[in-house]
């Protein structure tokens, strides 16, 4: 059994105690899907029916991916979500260098993927193509890159940020960037690098 | 500019040239997508329009995680089809006896999902959770499982098998399971573990 | 052109300004964009390339379904949201006791369905196979059902509740019941019927 | 219990009898899958478990809005791919010339979004913004207009050209417009006008 793991938001800005609280609920009932899931690939008889048009294992698959890869999202979301260490600095600040020549260039091309996409906007490590860049996701699992390791991770479904800024989803872009703990950033490229 | 690696399939029982030559023109097409869109993604004018609607970037970004997932896959699926070292052993044999008991159950699982999903079947090893698993996706970037490291990699894809099969896919996983590489997927593995 | 309709939300009983501004304010986007849509497929240049993984006219494509599909869904919503007539009556309370029994019966059943799905809830007649029933769909142009004459609509993508009700879409639910109103649905039924 | 109907296609040219036989068995499969979810949807104990991650009700959605589709969309496309009566003629003359002022510009269009999509394109008469298009989905039911009835139906599944074309769509295209037939499509046109 999968627990939710735990975030301390207190030195958050910019985002209300509902909407944070309701957002770690929703990343709750991931949890409680994935667990679900499990115990039901479990079992023998699910694997007798293989319908590719209705059947459980179909089910249960689709919902495992959308689960598996919504509590994996969320929980990089919530650890890159601090308000500490906000300044760039480190290893992340040399590769937005050599990428993207200075931060406010990599900052614009970062927001206009968060505005056009419907679930998630990631800057990642790609290990098979070994490069860096940024990518937006329409849902947890559509749009998922292989072999991404992600550095910097944004949710923008439409539950992280309505009860604060209605549809107004750049002021909430803004509020994470403010936020975004680059301390967990390097520590997730330091993990690669070394 | 990626260029499309090149496969020998002189060993592989069951499959047509015609079957294996028209999936291979598919997946240069993907590439000659992946390649268009990087260079898009180079304009600075593309990120002055971020609708998430309609707009260039959304559109570069859709076609970006489903041709470079597409690529992705299909390299690692031509890969580990070769009719060479078709038995179990080594290492991928002790993962198959530690989590599914036998091979025979880990086969019966394995198909079983194959036939119930629309684009792809992956044996996983899931470095988030640290676990083995199958599952399967719908599309090619569609279900995708982040962190995962692909070790067996089967397309079901209606283009994957019916010039050769019709709608009879059972006889293709079959096919291609008589075809597997062990010794490809094994690679895979201990480049995992060591 | 296509033009925004205006909506009489004076009589919406525990929906906030706010949730019904913004709501508004999100289906004029979907305007918008269709009306963009609309003259790119003017253009015969548009036509040049049809690639199926990366193109001007498939983006085009994609978007016009959403965004087309987007505009009926809110306009039949907004229409049918009201809290006006919020007594069941006429033809509706016939179909309604001849298909579910009661109309309690039909309630557990559409409330069912609606917290199960990401994107809205219809009650339709079904022309093509000549029955009534609730069905669910994921996205506004996901999930569509051919053929559907809708009669019942109720938006459940997270953008109509959260405002006032967080991810406690139950209450929601309740809350769009309570105002549901009658005199649109027998509406529709009639100019259906006769 | 919906049956499969049948087809004559005696006088289609340019398919195979593999092609066409499998491509209706595939079309009976829709149908089982379309029983089997309407039986489950009849049972109470469907509606005690509304969980939008992962629960049967919504697994039954899913597969109600796809099979449906897929079958009323099978037997469309089965329906205007007879051989007979293949020159445009009659009121399908007349609104092609109005909105396309040539058959060869309506062909282009028709052929261009054929190539860009994923599962099917249609050219219909929408009845709630009361115009006649050309529009393309990329499943079943992914990219469905609500209130399009249908005049022209195309598949562009890869199951539906695959054995007689191999990946060449554009040929299948050419090979569907040689067999379609303009009584059908003008008898639709008929029950929509009058």
């Amino acid at each position: 059994m999968i627990e939710p793991k735990n975030y301390n938001f207190s030195n958050v800005k910019f985002f209300s105690p509902m909407q944070l609280s309701e957002h770690y609920a929703l990343y709750t009932k991931y949890i409680d899907c994935l667990n679900k899931v499990n115990v039901d690939l479990k079992q023998n008889n699910i694997y007798s029916d293989c319908n590719q048009n209705y059947s459980n294992i179909r089910s249960a698959q689709k919902s495992k991916s959308f689960c598996c890869d919504a509590i994996k999202l969320h929980e990089l979301y919530f650890e890159n979500l601090t308000g500490n260490n906000t300044n760039i600095s480190g290893p992340m600040e040399k590769i937005v260098k050599d990428v993207f020549g200075t931060y406010d260039n990599f900052l614009d091309k970062f927001k206009c993927i968060a505005m056009s996409m419907r679930g998630w906007v990631l800057f990642c490590y790609d290990k098979y193509n070994k490069e860096y860049y940024i990518y937006g996701q329409d849902s947890h699992d559509d749009g998922v890159m292989l072999y991404a390791e992600p550095l910097i991770v944004l949710d923008v479904y439409e539950h992280s940020y309505m009860i604060d800024y209605g549809i107004n989803r750049s002021l909430y872009i803004d509020a994470f960037l403010e936020n975004l703990d680059f301390g967990v950033v390097n520590k997730r490229l330091n993990s690669l690098l070394f």
